[in-house]
């Protein structure tokens, strides 16, 4: 690998020289800001090696440098080494930003020289830099990403050029971008007409421009107020009530969309469209471009809206905010995808512990029998998202995906942290149990308890409409705070309707997320314990805001759990519970018992290896069901 | 009034058309951002009439208007009745902004003639307005606050001029500046030296300053980079150690600092310094200017500054930062001051039933006893914010402050919602005490047993070091949520040592403030519930943030309460408490009888008019004492 890396960034510095750049910024995106970036995208990969989800790496004539979270930094390491990147550590005090690296390197003052690579590039071939200009593939970044890198490097008298893309010409065998098939989401699903939605946008549009007559960005480009870009592949999948799979994982087609108050412009490659989807779009008013076309477009409106997003209230994104409110139809296509889903688990969770008590099952053996009982559920599309079966220490990596080399053999002890959801074509599922395989110690009982006290407390929570996600954070949190214990993720978000599965704009985070909960909106409740060499905990159901009352101080909201699925009850310490954190387990296990039965057979529901409280739930206090 | 406002608007028109200006705006802030704003800086209650503590007044050549809060819409409405101006109502999204009406208003585009003044201001004076020029005293707005307006005014093609100060001119009984004089604060209150002081902010500004090698606006201003300019009192009265008694309930006097890596120089009227602090000053390596020469200063240092601040994580003020966390010596003079203030507290409650009982006490009648008690105790200087003495339905009025006309006497029923504080040499207090005086209803039960119990559970929560305020504002409104209910003001603010007793840059509050908590800081803990037209109640503390222990998920922090007096328990629903609750009520009574009882009389002690519980605590649960 690292020869192939090394070749290439010679050949970078060679296209660097011929078109007068001092260096080239890769980052992890796409065109389209998803959280999967199709391959034919993923250049900074193929410039530095590292495959993490969150990087950026940086080639100047001299120097290369790879900047990544501390998720990464080990895994980093071990990728670059004997590449000429050095790592830079991103959230260090000591790590420079990619700007002020830059402008050390490209104005000599600090040359960087440690890890440099084996290649003959000497100090006096510095001085050839002398354009002092960097380059970019701008269809990559936001408008506001380019803004902010446009003004961080003329501080320095650096000019950016965002027109160029080296891997187009360097890369050979660049995997094309996707050409799969787009579906029509059919109306009964999806709740709402394209047509209804389009206006609904352009209504917001008016009502937001109402005293932007001044926006004079937009009117020069040309492109009149009330119009909206939009990238995001969920957004345009939603708006036009179409799916695909361009994306792993996501249903979604690579496209864009030009919306203005007369018409809409879908930028796709129309090899992607049947004769079926090309007369449903010219039904619904959609005009078809090519997907290259888009580039011709200035860019300068795509600012300008920008700028008007940042000043509104819909800030986050307008078709977002739409999107994450779901309507009835939706939100009735998640229930019945949760049931389906739910006996799937519950069937998987019976086979579970005699599977492994029998002996040979490994975290990637479990994770391919669970998605074979999802795929055998109607309208599974695949899953929406590679399964994390975590078991043991493993469990402590957040985001661990098992592969041959490491995968573990459970045995009848300690916890299995299990996270996963599928594709339903009427919804999105994403769950998390921890299972007890056996005996446990006493440290894992005390975590066990102190995340599903937290799990409890979120989901009994009454909060005002409209407040950020980041003020109810802490009640998950609360109970393990106590004992000195916390968790670096985010504790919610939302999940869409057979989209992604992280959807924004709104989180239930500890960093700050100014977008608004609403009524009809999904989010995950998925605290966790990560102790790191021993043992992970999360327990996660994906619930749905609802209204709960209007009072003199303001309407008020709750989460309803959309997931159902037992919880292992096996690890819990029952004197730290508190009798209405029991009643809501009796409560939820009853709703799971009475929505999932009618589909198990009777040795399921009867001797449930997850201690699924037996038939009709008797009295408190919930105990340990020991019949396997 | 009115007439007065009609004729200063006049006149003010006279200036502007002879300063080729189209409009001037007024805000309510002063050159060094304090809450309380001398009267030599109340221009915009001047101009308008308008005299609440949050509006902006806006005068062109055809129109006036009032920009406030929805805390002050009615009295607002009231004052600006028959002048000039109009009211626009911040907030609500029909109102536009004071840059979007100035637009509209100079382009004569949409002209906004509703509730315009009786004076001959023809359409045709319209187009005289071409100058399209808007003046501000610049040295009233932070240079963001001008950035963001030049901003906004540019987009419209309008300029801003910010060297005028019409009020200098027009206002012929303008108050002066004041002139108080200046104490030294002895080093055993401060705790640390000036020098010391200003030695780590130096170090602070060189850390922080490695990468802005490009801070070229600082650089053409010929300021070092380095360097800071302190322009908000209470940080300068911090840092060198000074005190003053120029701002109401505020002991800190008019001034800036500019402090380089080799000078420190005060810009101060030179009146306002004895010899013993001129050679206190010249000890300390502080050189003297008179106050005016600081507006001769170039302000683009300044911009410089603000654009350093804002991109490092110091944001929120550098030396605010140092001083939020309270050396060894502040803490412990703010244990003495909190005895003295609770023993003054105590006797008050000692003394209040009785004398209502007795008939013919009010609002203001008991404000002047507990100030009497305060003013007795050593060391006293003042109070740090005028009470609030709000009784039955002036409780739901938030910022209340009884004035002749509202006065109301108080019976033996209801509730007096008490918020108050002073100012000692070694430390500023602020409590509020909800107090029962008599028969209550229900509801005012339910609502003071959830508030204490939001304001338990708050002091009661283990949490990590270095989150924000943000994330733990809920554990304060929790209890109340639950029952729909919910306030709208923060949590929790910073306390000052013998500074402003609202002291940043940390809050615990519902909207986002990013300023991480730290052992060391003070910060009030003050939920609250308030019900128009009924009752208010609020209970809190001054509480201190301590270190709680470090595991392997990092530090931990608590709140420790600082101050020390009995909560009412009368109006407690006991059965809504739990026993952590109960224990944490024993637990601070039993401090508050141990620190204070030394103090007290006999009676005082036994007789105890507020259910302080008797002597040495008996057995849970706390029940009411029924001794009076």
């Amino acid at each position: 690998m690292s020869n192939n890396i090394n070749e290439r960034v010679v050949k970078l510095r060679d296209y660097l020289r011929k078109n007068g750049l001092a260096a080239f910024i890769f980052p992890s995106t796409d065109p389209h800001q998803g959280e999967y970036v199709p391959e034919h995208w993923q250049t900074r990969k193929w410039i530095s090696g590292f495959d993490g989800s969150a990087g950026t790496a940086v080639v100047t004539l001299s120097d290369a440098a790879l900047w990544t979270d501390s998720r990464y930094f080990i895994a980093a390491e071990q990728q670059l080494q004997g590449t000429p990147f050095c790592l830079m550590k991103d959230g260090l005090p000591e790590t420079p930003s990619i700007e002020e690296w830059l402008t050390n390197i490209i104005h000599n003052s600090q040359p960087i020289v440690h890890n440099e690579s084996g290649e003959a590039m000497a100090n006096g071939q510095r001085s050839m830099v002398n354009e002092q200009t960097v380059g970019i593939d701008g269809s990559v970044f936001t408008p506001a990403e380019i803004e902010e890198l446009e003004a961080a490097l003329s501080q320095a008298g650096i000019k950016l050029r965002t027109d160029l893309d080296p891997a187009e010409e360097l890369w050979t065998d660049r995997p094309p971008i996707p050409k799969n098939k787009v579906e029509i989401q059919p109306l009964e699903l999806a709740g709402e007409s394209a047509e209804s939605k389009i206006e609904r946008v352009r209504q917001a549009l008016r009502d937001h421009s109402k005293f932007n007559f001044q926006n004079s960005k937009a009117d020069e480009a040309g492109v009149a107020s009330g119009s909206i870009l939009i990238s995001q592949l969920d957004e345009i999948a939603w708006l036009l009530n179409l799916r695909g799979s361009d994306v792993h994982c996501n249903p979604v087609f690579v496209s864009y969309v030009l919306l203005t108050q007369n018409d809409v412009t879908l930028f796709i490659d129309s090899e992607k469209l049947d004769d079926n989807v090309k007369n449903y779009l010219n039904k619904i008013g959609v005009r078809v471009k090519p997907y290259g076309e888009f580039q011709t477009l200035s860019i300068s409106p795509l600012k300008g809206e920008d700028k008007a997003q940042k000043a509104s209230p819909l800030r986050g994104g307008l078709v977002g905010s739409f999107k994450s409110i779901k309507n009835p139809a939706e939100i009735a296509g998640f229930r019945r995808a949760m049931v389906r889903d739910g006996v799937a688990m519950v069937k998987f969770l019976h086979w579970l512990k005699p599977a492994v008590e029998a002996g040979g099952q490994t975290e990637i053996s479990i994770d391919k029998k669970l998605t074979a009982l999802r795929a055998e559920q109607d309208l599974y599309r695949g899953l929406s998202f590679d399964t994390i079966a975590a078991y043991g220490p493993h469990g402590a990596i957040v985001h661990y995906e098992a592969t041959p080399e490491t995968d573990a053999v459970l045995e009848p002890k300690g916890l299995l942290l299990l996270d996963s959801g599928a594709q339903y074509q009427d919804g999105t599922t994403d769950i998390t149990r921890t299972i007890a395989l056996g005996p446990l110690t006493d440290e894992e009982r005390l975590d066990y308890t102190l995340v599903l006290k937290g799990h409890i407390r979120l989901a009994l929570t009454r909060f005002p409409d409209g407040i950020s996600g980041t003020q109810i954070d802490a009640l998950a949190r609360y109970a393990m705070w106590q004992h000195g214990i916390n968790y670096g993720h985010g504790t919610g978000h939302g999940v869409g309707s057979y989209l992604c599965v992280h959807e924004g704009p709104h989180q239930i985070r500890h960093t700050w997320k100014p977008a608004p909960l609403h009524a009809g909106m999904t989010v995950t409740n998925e605290p966790g314990i990560y102790r790191q060499g021993k043992h992970g905990v999360r327990i996660e159901n994906t619930m749905l805001i609802v209204e709960d009352g209007e009072t003199e101080f303001g309407r008020f909201l709750r989460l309803e759990p959309l997931t159902l699925c037992p919880i292992d009850l096996t690890p819990v310490l029952w004197d730290m519970m508190t009798p209405e954190e029991v009643a809501y387990l009796e409560a939820y296990h009853k709703k799971v018992y009475d929505e999932l039965s009618p589909y198990l057979t009777e040795e399921e529901r009867r001797n449930l290896t997850s201690p699924l409280p037996a038939p009709p739930l008797g009295e408190c206090p919930i105990t340990e069901t020991t019949n396997n």
